[in-house]
């Protein structure tokens, strides 16, 4: 069976599933989103491209920006970024307080908030104009000179964001923040707030089903062993405290946003992205969680 | 070019590099062994064999137990088993026992100590001779009879082992041990004093990378989904506080255990052991670790 | 107005409220002791004595017992014990783990289990026939030779201690527990069995409001010194997570125990037992407690 | 033999021990200070007054002034005070992180930073002025006009205080700051920053020495319960992760800062103000600490 025709099957049991997820409400402008919206797109290396339901509507990606961030600052850095941020799986939260203690103020991996922070902070220490040449990035891996930020979510995250201000504050009385908090924060902010469709999603992280390179140009965005690399870490960081859960039930290297949307990798195959705003009581989308289970078990298109 | 002429190349180079790690001397007996012993063996689906160094000296293979023991659990209870233990990366030791409290009892997965207690209590209540009935399931997924535990070895763990006495009888103080804590350690000492070359520990593995099935009689020993299952948890929880690591810089489901010994399984393709007693600061084989990142490196056998 | 008078109508008071506070169930046999009953005793240097309600029925004094095992322990090895115990105040058990390890099995004090578990360890070292000696000591300083061990409580409490016997092997990890881990808990469950009425607890414990000489013998119990430490110690650490609010409350320094009992020391001048078996939320006495804010208040007899 | 007398020979033994203790140098400004100062002086109830060496030289008080700011917002609040912040013992600055999450952002007690950080936005919630005010309290409880805040102290505090901005938008991000968390660090930085000498701080605090009243005018700056009340806080609270240590070895209730002072008061007898900017590893003075335990040794001064 094609991957269109199984995703279509999946789309349609997982859309008449009970949804017990909630929606996101500490950023007040993400509460405004419409609650059922679900929609799914797989773009895949050999350039086949298909989506169902609410695929090409626009929402706010928020940590699935962390990979990108993360891509950007890698191609910089090189290996060297890992003397500001490590590779491992973190709990909770409330533990990661307690390891930037532990670890003097080095994030346990670059998708949790601290670690992403740091990531922020390296980019405005590397880039001229911070968040118009990460936009630009953004654009070029996706060919796609569309996709923005919205401030209204960036100034409405800002306005509750005292947590972020806490981690950014206290990582930099270790030394790992170079730049000034608040600076940081705004870029970190904006960043969050980019939004896309499934399809702009899933042809945005093409590259990394695809050795690092862009299908469309051939352009090598990152350099094929980062990412494998980029891979590995999602597969085991990419979803908070579920990250094993996801591995476990989907079996593939992934990322997810408070937003609603998950974004999942099969290196040599494809990027799928999902989208669906309620959250599971780990913060993955509900039904972006349930459909690609049922996806990777149907299609046996696990890695493992 | 063929894994067996890479695998050669990469055995000699990592074999005269300088080993900067140490022998484990927590167990007394185990710092008996010959420190440089340096060996490596993979099994194929395609009933490929070869290995080099010291790939056919038995030694312990400790914590690699855990998979085996989980294996044989996860057959008994099915899905069930994971109302006793969760399937998330854990961080140091040090965290787990604050895990263990703020999850009640129940540990973050059963690669730790503490899961792989609660899995060792799960086969007390469930087999007649506990011992006995492990390692004839041992033997008949390795098709060889001669594998067996050291009792020497499980002697000298349960000497020394005072922690492992307080991980248990604390996850017991939660109602999550169910038998005799004595008894439940005297059996988990017993399996993680498992004696094996380096052959015998690939070949027993191989059915990880075969769907579950024993290559040679074709019996199915775990089903399909919960040989992936069994792989995913290895990728994200298999290397201690060094999983993140493992996974970025090798790219393969794992485990290793403290005497120097790590298995690796690529699924549809191998199973490979590799086995050099000293230590990295994290508690992994230094030459062990080496040789597998640079073996997937050059053989382009990561699965991200 | 007189103690005695103070103390009468106090405890008219006080009786009359209503009791929010539950029996402690997890040693199945302390959870068979008359909830209701209250009784207060008090002894002052001047050799007054008086007591009201059930201050004549024997009740298990728990870890009240801690402060007698440190006292005797004090005049072993004077201030070379406190390499083995620290004496600041613990947050809450959770923690209390969490810093053993941080402190490398180095208890935070005397009065927190794993704190008294090691000073059990040290008698142990240092008695020849531990559990006669020490109600040998404990019989010498109330000049009372009907004080005993209850079996029954000792035994039930082993029963179900593996939080204990959790807490004992970790601390043995880390080399801090040098006799055999069973018989140091078989002698500590004993210890915390001890049987007093409130008469005999408030009699037994005036050395320390007389500069550590028993008011009987005259015989120098712990060197007038000691005595201040002890009571320094009780005042800070003496009430688990509700030391600081006993303190604040009361204004004395005291023990308290999960059978129910209180001991508060004013220095020069009274000892004073309570008793009643409700527990509040922190597993302080809720009556008892009670008692001790509003007599003080009373009496202006807070130290501060 | 007189305080007077004690204390002169206590001061002159003290002064020639050799210092094992190292200025505090985060805050730069600190850094400037003459290391070899050693200040003490006493004012008694009975309205004696003497110092000896720099008892007479001005310095930073820092955390000494936590106590006057709970001072004052007890007054305005009364017990519902403790709604905001516990009175609880705490561990190490590493522990107050953890329990803020622990317990939803109520922090310990008044006298780590995060409690006095609540503290000082309960002030800027009542007071009309804070700075100008809280400066009118100071200088009213001290009958002296002069005492006044170093504005290079407070800016240089500012200049590198991201933990305690961390802190604060922390505690924020838990609903128990109501203020701009700039506005509240501002005026907690500046109120750290008061600048006094020895007989300038034994005179401010003899109010808790003299059950709330100033001695020369009569007024009762807090009540006699609350003056007992922030006593026992300060006796087991005062001194961070050294309470126990000094309620130990000192036997009264006292504050320390990092600028080197220590206050301790005895309760109707007198206040005793020590100052020797090099402090010990815990972060306290380690002059004052030697010199007020061998003063209330060979005093009897303890109130234990």
């Amino acid at each position: 069976m094609s991957y269109k025709k199984i995703i279509e099957e999946v789309y349609e049991r997982v859309k008449n599933q009970e949804d017990t997820g909630r929606l996101a409400t500490y950023i007040p402008e993400l509460a405004n989103v419409k609650a059922a919206s679900f929609g799914v797109h797989v773009s895949t290396i050999k350039k086949e491209d298909f989506g169902f339901g609410d695929h090409l509507e626009k929402f706010s990606i928020q940590s699935i920006s962390k990979v990108l961030t993360l891509s950007l600052a890698y191609t910089i850095l090189g290996e060297d970024i890992w003397k500001r941020v490590d590779v491992e799986p973190s709990g909770t939260p409330f533990n990661s307080l307690l390891q930037l203690e532990a670890d003097n103020g080095i994030p346990r991996n670059p998708f949790i908030n601290a670690g992403a922070i740091v990531v922020a902070d390296i980019l405005m220490s590397n880039l001229k104009n911070p968040k118009e040449d990460f936009l630009q990035f953004v654009r070029s891996i996706s060919n796609n000179s569309s996709i923005n930020y919205n401030e209204k979510v960036a100034a409405s995250e800002k306005s509750v964001g005292f947590r972020n201000i806490a981690l950014c504050n206290f990582i930099k009385s270790f030394g790992n923040i170079h730049n000034n908090a608040e600076e940081v924060l705004d870029f970190y902010f904006n960043v969050c707030s980019l939004e896309m469709n499934c399809k702009e999603l899933s042809d945005l992280f093409l590259f990394l089903a695809n050795g690092g390179k862009n299908i469309q140009t051939g352009k090598q965005i990152v350099t094929k062993r980062q990412a494998k690399r980029l891979n590995a870490i999602m597969q085991t960081c990419g979803f908070y405290d579920e990250a094993g859960e996801f591995s476990f039930r989907v079996g593939l290297p992934g990322k997810s946003g408070v937003g609603g949307g998950i974004i999942a990798v099969h290196p040599d195959e494809f990027a799928i992205a999902v989208w669906s705003p309620r959250l599971n009581k780990k913060g993955n989308s509900y039904k972006g969680f349930s459909f690609l289970e049922e996806f990777t078990t149907v299609s046996k298109s696990s890695i493992f």
